[in-house]
């Protein structure tokens, strides 16, 4: 079956090119970077060129970039590994991808003074909210630039402003897992310390990500073992899995405009559609969201229901993050929708790979079977 | 340029097969294993059928087997992951790799009786001494079941059984990473509780591993979030690099013994020769050793030097762990060599991919740069 594929926040397909360097580093330079002799300083050198690539292409400051395994343990590394004294308060986005929320937990267990900051109905952070809970006691934050679950962006900039004011030390750790390569990233404007990404998000593999560390941040590794990654993360480097990576973050930036365009245009018409169609739709993606997802809650259906009837059509979409798809959605709370609405959460998130006529077609789909499930009252 | 390669016991070519799976996993099936929809669920039961495929193919008992991102993350998880009293008796060998060795150095930092026990000459545990170590307070120990520096196997259904005569409720660990698929395991028969594995050593991608966790034992997350991997780890799913781990488990496992034929031939021919033409060569290797790794001592030469007088023939070979090549070797000091061997060492690993003519090359370039070396006294 031909799929038509809106679920590119939980993964994307990957890159053809991609595929090609990860053979290339698996069958011909598979030599471990850590070896002595010259094939193995070879891939070393490339290894790094790929590190001082990504770094460049965050618009980074001086620090380093280490490649661990994904956006999950770069997250984790940010709230667990970092310096902090015993009891300090740790914000996080009440909104934060579990990876966070649940290392949060984590720390509050250990007696940090843990505090989750409230969220606006469209999945940012309450500025205003957020500004209370900073106190000079604040050593670590953790915001998510671009919200997995709406597509709201945050002010990381601002807020990274607001406890530098309060606490000059205090670490900032932004996830820019759905931010990296969707829309505009400069390190250096964000002001963060820590940010992380994912290569399974952008056309690259799953199974690698980087968590960027600026200079004079004290970051104790995770994992220990042989030193690879400057101390940092230990393990064989997985140099196939780095270069696909790379070549993923090439080529999102050479088509970065293009596909900028491409998919806030396919989104823009989801959402223009969608409201002609569907009665008393609500939408919950901010209007100066990422631009590639779409979270709406269709009135009086349940998300769930939805989303299996259009799979009858080929359609894949989610009704938010995937890696919490199978329990209760804490997040659901948190947007307060009203009786109506807050069952019927549908992500879309598209990618370079739709077409026009693909949301023409979910288009017609979500309003006949909504129409239908609605009629029924299947709620 | 053509390479004899002979460090395998550092990384492997990866079979084709394997990255034929990759492409597969993250072109066509790429879709995240949580993700609601019918091919997701497809994806995720591939998943579990290969865990099940590996965990059949280490002969495991009743127990979970956890995919992680290599062998380092599965020792890591092993020993900071695992339920003790704070301040028990933790006993490793004293010639682990070092994602054990340095994780044991950070536990013994949190205040737990951290020892490691001692070695022989060549690289085994010394049992007799191990034995002396093992108290009813100790609750976790570690040995490897191969030496990734000698090959040595160590005897780990009987270590098991010596611990768990003192204290039953012990945690033993295995570090597995060089003995699955080059020599027989059955974790029934070893009795062991926690067994790590890896993917780049056995012709497999470098960036995923597993950790086999028999029921009843309490393991903690590493990395905490989405709560894959029945909550031992999270992180998505790396769909794509377990479907090729698993296929280099069955193309080793299919080619089990032809390889143990081919390369116990290949060590055993390279031993002979090289002892007929190195005067006082040392072998370190014992006779009982894995069959795919032959570590020697060239006497009154630098190992280094002559690795790298070596590539002048496109011969690639170790002096030992690739992950601490850059810092002197704690191991080289354990087999406590006399003057004229301490610094020759030299580590041979082969793979089905050798011929025998590469392993006559070896032995004449090796006689040949020796025998140059050792004249101008360059030691």
């Amino acid at each position: 079956m031909d799929y038509i594929y809106l679920d590119n926040a939980a993964t994307t397909k990957a890159y053809s090119e991609c595929l090609d360097e990860i053979r290339k580093f698996n069958e011909e330079n598979y030599f471990n970077p850590s070896a002595l002799y010259k094939p193995s300083v070879d891939v070393f050198v490339e290894l790094n060129a790929a590190r001082e690539y990504i770094k460049k292409s965050l618009g980074a400051p001086d620090g380093d970039l280490i490649f661990l395994s994904g956006g999950s343990e770069a997250d984790n590394t940010a709230l667990f590994c970092t310096k902090k004294k015993k009891g300090c308060r740790v914000i996080v986005g009440g909104g934060e991808h579990d990876a966070i929320n649940n290392s949060a937990k984590q720390l509050q267990e250990q007696g940090y003074d843990v505090v989750f900051a409230p969220i606006n109905p469209d999945g940012s952070i309450n500025i205003e909210e957020f500004e209370k809970l900073v106190t000079p006691q604040t050593e670590l934050v953790s915001i998510m630039h671009v919200s997995n679950e709406t597509g709201a962006v945050n002010d990381i900039a601002k807020l990274v402003r607001i406890v530098k004011r309060v606490n000059p030390k205090a670490i900032f750790h932004s996830d820019g897992v759905q931010a990296f390569e969707k829309i505009p990233v400069n390190l250096r404007s964000l002001g963060v310390d820590l940010y992380s990404i994912s290569g399974h998000k952008i056309h690259g593999p799953k199974g690698i990500g980087a968590l960027f560390v600026k200079k004079g941040v004290s970051v104790k590794p995770l994992i220990f073992g042989g030193g690879q990654e400057k101390g940092y993360r230990s393990g064989t480097e997985p140099t196939a899995l780095v270069m696909a990576f790379k070549k993923a973050v090439e080529i999102n930036n050479e088509r970065f405009e293009a596909n900028i365009s491409k998919t806030s245009f396919y989104i823009e018409q989801l959402k223009k559609e969608l409201m002609e169609k569907i009665d008393n739709l609500k939408i919950i993606t901010p209007e100066n969201g990422c631009g590639n997802i779409l979270t709406v809650a269709f009135p009086k259906v349940r998300g769930e229901v939805l989303l299996h009837t259009l799979e009858k059509y080929g359609i894949l979409c989610g009704i938010g993050s995937a890696c919490s798809s199978h329990h209760e959605s804490r997040f659901k709370k948190l947007l307060k929708l009203d009786d109506d609405h807050r069952d019927g959460i549908i992500r879309f998130s598209v990618s370079e790979f739709n077409t026009p006529d693909e949301i023409e077609k979910v288009v017609e789909a979500a309003k006949k079977e909504w129409e239908a499930l609605y009629r029924i009252g299947r709620i």
